[in-house]
Formats: structure tokens, C-alpha cells, sequence
């Protein structure tokens, strides 16, 4: 009943819902003790993220044959869903997309607004709810902060309410690669990102992905974490002061060499300057963050390297054939953690077979 | 026999066919008493109507639970659609677009000529036969007037006709936006259109669905319909013909306020200044066209407020969250009367289960 | 196990690779004695090319009722093809796109590189593997010559080899255009190629599929080739050197009148002037290069028509009308043999049920 109140006056007033503290703001994101829609790396929690990540396990284990598979894209077949992508993107839209499709949940795609009614002068809120008359879930990806939130918040006032995933918003939030790094570590590290020792490589200052990494680490024991940057692309401060709250130690350098060794995992970035307004990362000499064949006999034999991928130079691709390097792998893992979220949200995840049962 | 003769005749000359009544036409597109090609509003018949919004409601009420949708889902599923949208549409191309996956068709979608052959320099008859060859099912959007019944003309001469679903041609017709506003006249009024007075505002002149809309409104005994619009934007004299000739009383205004009290339906348009050669839309002062939340005082407890979408500013947002606005719903109801159109187009109109009967 | 080494030495060096013998390569692309790529119509054997007209003819026969296509669209349900076209295509990309639809293979399309991670400075490698870590199947058609094989090359050295098929690479391979042309000649000429006179007609320097054609001809004994050709566009020399060494007579002329009346199958092609670099074909009278309905009465009676399509002035639409004219079933035959390619390469064509089976 509280909750409810609660949400019947934050409801009114976008405003004064944006502004509010994220802790406020989650329930209104969520029914029955389940995700409705999926907007914040903030969301995820501990026992959660276990519980998705046997999720993801578990479908990827039962669709290796036929008939798991059969089974697995029948749980959503009654379900469609829109992906509005309205930037370009090709790894998160094919990766949301197959998603949908190993779950069965027929799919529509928006990913150029020229085709789009906006051209004739349709408000961004009209048109989200148009998609929402046709489909059961939103799937977007945004330029401007806050509006795949706003859209979420606007979906759960009406009547047909339709749950909305964050395919990456602004540079704030991109909620699932979240997921699937932490997926990554939990699969590809012996026992899991606890007590292991994290380097995080390149444009920290604007990388969402390292952002959403620091914070979710919070949800691990004993994890170090070391900042490689050049200093002009440090971690932003709000995240160090989280971090020194949560008592998550950490440690900033500049001379990538010199951590390698102790890295259980190496997580390489790419220099966005895309996002780049004052051009600085022009004049770095970036090659010192870059992560090379040589490199290889430096790191523990049980590291990992990963990327959010694409990327340019950080990597050599010959550093590919190495069974440390688990970036490709680290892109699938979206896919299936993609489809245990989305299985999740729709409260499917119970029927997901075991593997040796269909 | 007598049909077939004439439609070997009219089938080898299409600038004579083109240049014939309407009603002349119509067997062409029909066989064995059942549509195959969906071109004019001229099509539905009374009795075509209410079976197909039968259809509509049996579909919609038969997919709320799963065992239902996956029925559903399976009766076109051996089928594949084209939807070859050459002018910008979102949601008139969702629409069909999910009502295709409602029935488990396969889509193909050409959004865009600048992906096509026509590129090479192929003539448009040979590129929709390219399309047609490979589906069961042509759904298209183009700007050339005729072209679209033109394209279902042609596709009838070859020996494998495959229907053609007009999803708007030109400024002329746009048959299944007219289906959906009567399907939604007709489920949200009580006792449908019939001895209704409905109010037609904005761009009358221009407006398809108006036109379409007014039309099919010869199906509905004791309709009366009041035209609001700038004088320069007046209903076309072949409308009001046309209304006369089968006594359908109407009048027309540009006094909006005053006629907002009697009003069952109203159905507000957009100034389609994409149309607009003379520019004559921007001088004018439309505000006194728009409906606001003030209004909602106005209007009958029951009546209901329609819009074809997109709107621009002829119906503030706020009214949204009154019951009597409908145009959501209206939006949805499209979806649903297009998947009806199509089940019955393949005749498997009778072979969708009763709610409660999977 | 020699393979294996040959495979192992040959998949460390792209260069070395790409620069040998294509009968050195055809190994690399195929496992189990199986096609596992499909990217040279080289890989044709008569043997292959029988087997997958019986497979395409026993789809198309058992998907005539739904029972039947049904049951084929189960096949490869459980997969997930990619189709990545770079290049404007329509007609490939949609007979591709049906084809893995009929199959029930769920389709992923990337037809414009603005979308794509390209923009952020990817290499066309990386792109291509992230698109592999989604799906089952790459089916490409890309403008650099090769990039296609490389693709497929660069896949069979991973971890998780997704097979390619070229859908058309450069000017060079477009292996299943040779694949439907034979197809046809198989199907509309009573006992197939052999021994009969197949014409080809246009622009025979520069268009790939009589190239292709002329080279799958090796494989039907008594064919005699004639080619029409203005004598700028004569066929490449290549070609002409192949036929000899495999004794397949051939002749060449610029008089097209003069030898239709002993052909079997016409093969007209289009004045490819986006290949065109000299301009040389804007001064060339071509009319002289065309068919036109009065030829009708002075080519024999079981005579077929063929065109890979799009055309331009080449054949008069009129011509269409005529049971010779082929090439509209031609190019349906694209989509059955494309569906029997795929079902072949995943290993379920002997699970197609035989009609009347179902």
C-alpha cells in the first residue's frame, strides 16, 4: 500500500521522479519482487545477479541440442518486442535481438528515426507509446539522458503497462553490458571476481562500462581494483568516493607494465572519442595502454583479458588465439545473459528445462 | 463465366481498367466471394465489416493467454509477408508488421528504395514481381498514386497471383486506417455508429481517413456528421456528394466549442502540411481546431475522442488519461482489424478458436 | 590427417592462403566430405549439383500443404542466420532471407554499414566475428574482393566456426546465382543441359553469372556454348581457355538474330555499367543485344529464356507473357535452391519428409 502511494504521486510528476534518489526510485521499476523494466546497473543486487547468471547458464547448457532449444524458443513465442535503436549500434541490437529469438518473442525493429513518424513532428513520447501499442517489451537505446528512464516511468502509468530494457542511454547507463562483464568474471575466474585483483585500462574518465564494473563490485568481497588511465582520462570522482564508502579498495596509475602481473583480470577500454568535445585524447600517446602479444608472457597464466569490444588498437588480434583472452566470449555471454534477463522479467525463468531433461 | 470474361478483358489493358468505376473493379480483386486484394474502402460492405470486427474481437480475446496466441500463431505459419514500405510510416508498418507475427507470418521488409534494384534501373512492375516471388503476401505503402492497384491489377494476370494489401497509396486510400476507425467506432460506442452524431475536425480537405471514414458511414443507419475545419481546408465537394445522394445528414462549421456538446465521436486530424503545396496551412490559426483538457468538461460523459496519429498539437497530452480519449486503443484496434483482414484474406478466418477453447 | 596439417598450416597464413590453387583450398571450406562454406561455384561437382536440385525440388513439393511446410520450417528452427549485405541487393537478399524462413531459421540483417560498429573504427574482421557470436550462419555479400573467403577462412580457424555463404563478393563469385542458373536449365530443359545450345547474350566481359555458368558447364556432357556479345564486351579470355582444355565447343559472335533459332536456352544479361569504368557502353548501340517479342516466333518452341534479373531494356515486358520466358520462375528457383543449400550445409536435407509424407 505504501509502495503504491508511493507511486502514485511520483507517477505524476516526471520532474520530481528524475530528481529523486535512485533508491526511491526502484521500486517503481519493479512488481511482485520481480524487474519490470531493466534502466540501472543500480538494480542488481548479489543475490540476483547469481540468480541470472544460473539463469543464463542454464539456457545456453539446454539449447545445445535440438530439442532444448525447441523448447527454450517456445517459452516467449506468444510475445513480441520492439527494439528502438535510435544510435548506431550493431553488437548490443544483434545481441538484444538473437536474444529475443532464442526466447521465441517475435521482433520488431526501429533502428533510423528518418523512417520514423518523428519527421512529422510526433512528440518522442507519442511515438514510444505507439510502439508500446503493438508489442509486449521495449528494447531502446537513446541519445539523450534520462529519456529511455522517462519512457519507463511513462509506460507504468497507462493502462497497458509494457516493460522497457535500457539498451544504453546517453552516457549514464547501459545497465545489461553491466551484466554481462560481471557475468564474464563470474564464468571465466575461478570462484568468481572475489578476492581477485581488477585492472581496468584506458578512458576511465568516460567509459560507462568501468563505471558500471566499479560499482557493481561492491556486490563482491575482497575484490582490488587498479585505475590504468592516462591522467587526463582518470575514474571520475564520484565512483572513487563510492568505492572508499563501500570500502572496495583501489589504486590509480599510469604505468599499465607495471600491474600486469598481479591482474586476474585485465579489462581493456577503448579511448571514445566519440564522446571526445575538447579533443584531448588526440594528443595522448595511447599506445601505452595498449595490451600486445608480448604482454602475454607478463600476465598470471589464469588471467583474463577482456573488452567491451569493438575496439581499435588496444589489442593485438594475434592476442586472439590466447585462451586468456576472453573478449569474444565475453560478447556472447551478452546474449545469454540478454536472454535470462528478459526470460526473468517475463517470469518464465522456472521453465527453462535442465540441461539432459528434454 | 461472365466475371471471368471480364476480367481477361480489363486484365489486358490497365489504363482502361484504371480509368473504370470503382464498382466494376471490385470483382477483380475478389475470388470465390472472399477479398484477395485490399485497395479501396469501397471493398467492405456492411456485413464485411461486422464479421471482420468479429473476427478482430475473437483474435484479441483468444491471444490474452498463451495456449490461445500459440493456436493463433500457428495458422499462418506456414506463410511469408512482404511489407514493402517505400514512404516513411512507423505505425501504420508495426501494425502489420506484428498483426503478421499475431498469425505467425514470416515478414520480409524493403523500408527504403535505396537498398533495392530499383537502384539498377529496374522498372517498379518488376521489382514487386521480384517480391512477389518469394512470398505469399504483398503489403505496401507508396507515394505514386494507382501504383498500389496497380500492383495487385498486375498481380492477378500472372499465374501466381499473390494478394495485395494497400497500406496507403498516394493521398487517395488508405482502406484499412478506414477499418480501424469504424472498428473502433464500433467497440467503443455503445451500440456502434448507428444514430450517432460524429464530428469530423481539422484538415478535412486532405485528410484520407476523414474522407475513407465519412464513406463507410453509408454502412450505419441514422449517422449524423458535422465537418469542423478552416473554410480553406473544407470537406471535398465528392464527399459531400456522396453524402447526400445516400441521406446521410450533415453540416459543416468552423466553430469547434459549439459543437463539442452533441458530439458521440469526435475525430480530430492533423494539418497535413506535408501536403501542403500552397502553404496556406501556416497562416492560418489552428489553435481554435485543437481539443484541451478544458473540453473534457464540454463533451457527453460518453462520447469518445479519436485521432488517426500522429498528433502534433491538436489534442493536449493531459486528455490522454481521460477514459473517453480513445485514440490509443484506436492505434491497438488497428493492429487487431489488420490481423483479422489477413486470417480472412487466407481464409483461415474460421479456424481460430473460440476464448476458452484451447 | 593430412588434411588436418594442410588445414593447420594453410589457416596461419592469409596471404599464402588466398594466393594458392582454389583446388588446394576447397578442403579447407568443407567437413565430413560436406560443404561447410559455400564461396566458389568450383565447389559444384556434378554430383553436388544433382543432389541439391533433388533436394530443392523435394521442398518445394512437400511445403504445397501446410502439413508439409510445417514440418520444414521445424528443420532449423533451433538456428540463427546472419544476413550481412553491405552491398544495395533486393533480390538476393530477399530469396536468402526466405529461404532460411522457409527452413524456420530465425534471420538477423545488417544491410547498411551506417548502423554498424564499422563507424567507430572496427576492423571488418572483428565486425564480421562479432556477428558470428550471435548466430549459426553468415550469409554475406560484401564489395571487396575476397573478404567474403577470408571471412570464412578467418571463421574456420576459431573456436566456433560459423559457416559462410558468399552471397555475392566483388565481380568475382556469386556462386549461388551459377547454382540457381543450372537449377534451372535442369528444370525448365527437358533432360537438363546436356546437349543442348545455351546462348548467352550482353555484356559477357564483366557479368558474373555467365562467367559462373560457363564454368559449371564442364559438368554436363555434349552442351555447346554460343556467345552474343558487342566486341568490346567479348568473355574474358580465361573463360574461353577453360572451355577449350575441357572440350566444350563454343563460338562468338555480334549477330544475335543469327543464332536464335538454334538455341535451347537464351541467357540475357544486363549492360552492367556500375561496373563500368571506361564508359565504354554508353556508346554502344545495344538494342542489337535485345529480345523482343517478335522474336518470339523465330526461337524454337521448347526454347527458355533466361535472365538473371534485374533488367533493363534487354527483354520486352511483353515477352513475360510466354511460356519461354523463364526467368520469373528462375528467379523463385534462387530461393528453393538456397533453401536446399542451407539445409544441406546444417545437415538436415534427409530429414526433409518426401511429399505425401507428411
Amino acid at each position: 500500500m505504501e509502495q503504491t502511494a508511493l507511486m502514485t504521486e511520483m507517477g505524476r510528476d516526471w520532474d520530481k521522479f528524475h530528481a529523486s534518489d535512485i533508491a526511491r526510485k526502484l521500486p517503481f521499476f519493479s512488481r511482485e519482487n520481480r524487474l519490470h523494466d531493466c534502466l540501472f546497473s543500480q538494480q542488481f543486487d548479489r543475490a540476483l545477479l547469481d540468480y541470472l547468471f544460473a539463469v543464463a547458464d542454464r539456457l545456453r547448457a539446454v539449447t545445445q541440442n535440438k530439442t532444448g532449444a525447441d523448447t527454450v524458443s517456445q517459452l516467449l513465442a506468444h510475445k513480441r518486442a520492439m527494439l528502438y535503436f535510435v544510435q548506431p549500434s550493431t553488437r548490443t541490437f544483434l545481441s538484444f535481438l538473437n536474444a529475443c529469438h532464442i526466447l521465441g518473442l517475435k521482433t520488431s525493429e526501429i533502428r533510423d528515426t528518418s523512417t520514423s513518424s518523428e519527421m512529422k513532428g510526433e512528440s518522442p513520447e507519442d511515438t514510444v507509446r505507439t510502439f508500446s501499442s503493438y508489442v509486449d517489451l521495449i528494447i531502446m537505446r537513446h541519445p539523450t539522458p534520462g529519456f529511455v528512464e522517462k519512457t519507463a516511468w511513462f509506460m507504468n502509468r497507462i493502462k497497458r503497462p509494457v516493460p522497457v530494457i535500457n539498451g544504453g542511454s546517453g552516457k549514464d547507463q547501459h545497465p545489461t553490458q553491466a551484466l554481462l562483464d560481471v557475468y564474464t568474471l563470474h564464468r571465466s575466474l575461478p570462484g568468481g571476481p572475489e578476492g581477485k585483483t581488477i585492472v581496468m585500462v584506458g578512458d576511465l574518465k568516460r567509459g560507462r562500462t568501468v563505471r558500471s564494473l566499479s560499482y557493481l563490485m561492491k556486490n563482491y568481497r575482497g575484490v582490488k581494483l587498479v585505475f590504468v588511465s592516462p591522467p587526463q582520462l582518470r575514474m571520475e570522482a564520484d565512483i572513487l568516493e563510492f568505492l572508499q564508502r563501500h570500502a572496495i579498495p583501489y589504486r590509480e596509475t599510469d604505468d599499465f607494465a607495471s600491474v600486469m602481473p598481479e591482474a586476474d583480470a585485465i579489462y581493456m577500454t577503448r579511448i571514445q572519442d566519440e564522446h571526445d568535445q575538447a579533443e584531448e585524447s588526440k594528443s595522448l600517446d595511447l599506445s601505452r595502454f595498449h595490451f600486445r602479444a608480448q604482454d602475454l608472457k607478463v600476465i598470471k597464466p589464469n588471467a583474463i583479458i577482456m573488452h567491451p569490444l569493438p575496439r581499435r588498437h588496444e589489442i593485438e588480434p594475434v592476442v586472439d588465439d590466447d585462451d586468456r583472452a576472453v573478449f569474444w566470449r565475453q560478447e556472447r555471454n551478452g546474449m545469454w545473459i540478454r536472454a535470462a534477463l528478459i526470460s526473468y522479467i517475463f517470469g518464465v525463468d522456472g521453465q527453462i528445462p535442465a540441461p539432459g531433461k528434454t
